[in-house]
């Protein structure tokens, strides 16, 4: 029943992500705690393997690893033998045999998660992989949602913009999907993959039938694609696509990946508007990823529930 | 009593100024122990953001976090979504989602840790906001200063050197004005601000009268003001301002925040006389922040004292 | 009898080395186990002061220590003040003010890990001092070697490839033949510097009579040597000296400090092969390196065996 990795929401169907998503609904309590830290994990080693620049995923990792009370080795690819031009599996054998209990990691390179899971005995969590997935993305974004709306059974989701790049969209498409919601996704047609239908959901290059949608996922507009002419211009992006107070309907749910560019792909005045979850699903992050390691190193304890006992206070002198 | 965030001088009296000092001095104490951690702040999380580089205050904030048993993230502007171009507001709403105890965040601009307060449910320590205040930097003179002195009442204090770019001269000027201490800074025209009397200090170009400091701290002279038409040249700044074994007398003690610009602002004969205090400064650095971290997180627990309490011994087999 | 630096492999005489090696053999045994830490130095601090980058010797070192339990600050040189070009000296005076117990330090000057030792009061670590020693690689070797070969006496080791520039090189020479061992050193003319027989060991300019050899250790070719005349080309060093399938015998072992420049120094078929232990290496670096810091740390209490029990388990809620 649990994980030996987690390399892309596809190898997860309803009853794994509804576990993951309630685990995670436990570790919420405790982040409501003056002391966040529980020993569950004590012991254990995480490896955060980073190829890509992040704030949010790498931190979530970390502060989730060290709230169960894992250590925590970070590798940017700056500093180490990357720069001598060594291979990934010549890295990932390295660190590999330092023997960490969980590698995390994330590249520019499709497929590079599967890869490393098969190159050694960690646990291995797909933190992102080129355009291809990010699971973490799309369980944290189910959290937020069921968190907010109970069921995603029947909700009509717009998916918003660079879906061709983007390796949220294709995670949040299969895992949306999976918790039963109906999945649509819509920008121009230069940004939108032709077999994108084979996936289940249906495609719009317009917004104006937006407002059958209950969610609107916008996503990320990188703005090398404004340089390598798949979209005009920043202007003409936003006058087509850019989601703002008069495109989205008051009943309407927003939701974003971050980091977001404001006056690109979401106006300014709606990133913390009352109907904006963007906040909540920051916050999901530490959360849904203390779920994700706790399931990965429980496996050899299946029976166990994660102590919520807190980290010892401070005793008297 | 206690702060919600550190963040200028200014909003520290003298009592919270000596408060922290004498915190300072019982952590000073498990410092000489051969086993320098205690679980004071077991289970807390203390986030460094850092958009500047530093040794040795990143460094001092890791290693007060660490002794006092804390948790640490580091974010280094480098590696992390700053390079994609996200805001300093959307770095910190992010970081701030994690839920850290502390944000220690040190960047060019003024006033932003006072912003990155307004934005964030952390206790905010200022560790430079460009050109405007270092506070921690003047705690630990204050602390260096008492411990060698006893107090400051009366004590002259000539501040020499670029006053004008020097965060550490404005939070200086502040610090040793509320504990009793006279301040005079001196400096070329060009690089003393012109309302510094308004803080009430003295001004001088020269430094004919400097025998009559108590205490000399010469600033770090940035090496690209020479580049900038504010000072002639390396040279004829030394020769005019520079610290030396002929302009400092025995009974004198220098002081200077690092790091040195040997053959600049100091000769290099006196960094490590015995009127020296630099090092003492450095050292100052540890115990001072945790007393800072302390003071920031016990701020729920008013009546408690810390836990001096070595952390755990290693215990037999 | 116990050490407080680490400097050189020349200050290690047989005994010492053994000594540490059978430490490291006893933490191996710790490495199998789910929880692989131990409390042995809990309450320690190790720094970690890095001029050069580093994937392998970084990690072991911040996992080797974390392990112990011990607290580990991470200095790369590029965040920190060394930009604003502060001398090693002034960095070093800087972070020992802030009492670590040991700092790891790499470097690529000759003779810096002998000045930091001068300079401060930590136990220093030598990770690699430019092309003079890299001591706990040869310790490794030889905790690697003697796991498959028992005893190394009268052993045949043949080091191949730019010995000139090699500080694996050069230690791992010293503590082979202290270990018994006797070493051959083959390579270009241009990469054999002319006084290397003083050290003990035989010459050769060609691969002709390896078959000698029980031990093949090929050291990195550092591929900016192509560029600078000592090599002529990548294609005819690979020619000439590169070890492959059909140089290297089926009953000899084959060496690498990594990373691997697949089809130049080694043939890309080999790297992986059961003659091969160049995982066993980077294995070893943990369990070596862990003994090294417990090596250092215990010598105030020359009694003690460290403590193999287990860091706590989770306890239940």
């Amino acid at each position: 029943m649990s994980m030996s990795h987690l390399l892309s929401i596809e190898d997860l169907d309803r009853a794994a992500i509804e576990r993951i998503v309630s685990q995670a609904e436990r570790f919420a309590e405790v982040a409501d705690r003056e002391i966040k830290k529980v020993p569950a994990l004590r012991g254990r080693m995480v490896l955060n393997l980073f190829y890509e620049s992040s704030t949010r995923t790498r931190s979530s990792f970390e502060l989730a690893a060290k709230r169960l009370s894992a250590d925590v080795v970070n590798f940017a690819a700056g500093g180490s033998s990357v720069e001598k031009g060594e291979s990934l599996k010549d890295t990932v054998l390295t660190l590999s045999a330092h023997r960490p209990d969980v590698i995390v990691i994330r590249t520019p390179w499709v497929g590079s998660a599967e890869l490393v899971s098969r190159w050694c005995n960690a646990a291995v969590v797909n933190a992102g992989d080129g355009k291809h997935e990010h699971p973490t993305q799309a369980l944290l974004d189910v959290y937020t949602l069921r968190r907010r709306l109970g069921a995603l059974d029947g909700m009509q989701v717009w998916i918003v913009g660079d879906v061709a790049h983007s390796r949220v969209a294709r995670s949040n498409i299969i895992a949306l999907q999976r918790m039963g919601a109906k999945v649509t996704v819509a920008g121009p047609p230069t940004l939108i993959p032709r077999d994108i239908e084979a996936m289940g959901c249906e495609v719009r290059y317009t917004l104006q039938e937006m407002h059958r949608a209950d969610v609107v996922y916008a996503l990320r507009m990188q703005l090398e694609r404004m340089t390598d002419s798949l979209v005009p211009s920043r202007r003409e992006y936003a006058a087509w696509y850019q989601i703002n107070s008069r495109r989205l309907r008051p009943r309407q749910l927003l939701m974003h990946p971050g980091p977001v560019n404001r006056g690109v792909e979401l106006a300014g005045e709606i990133v913390e508007s009352p109907r904006s979850l963007i906040a909540a699903q920051v916050e999901a992050g530490v959360v849904v990823r203390m779920a994700v390691l706790y399931e990965l190193l429980s496996g050899a304890r299946p029976a166990e529930k994660p102590s919520l006992r807190p980290a010892p206070e401070p005793q008297p002198a």
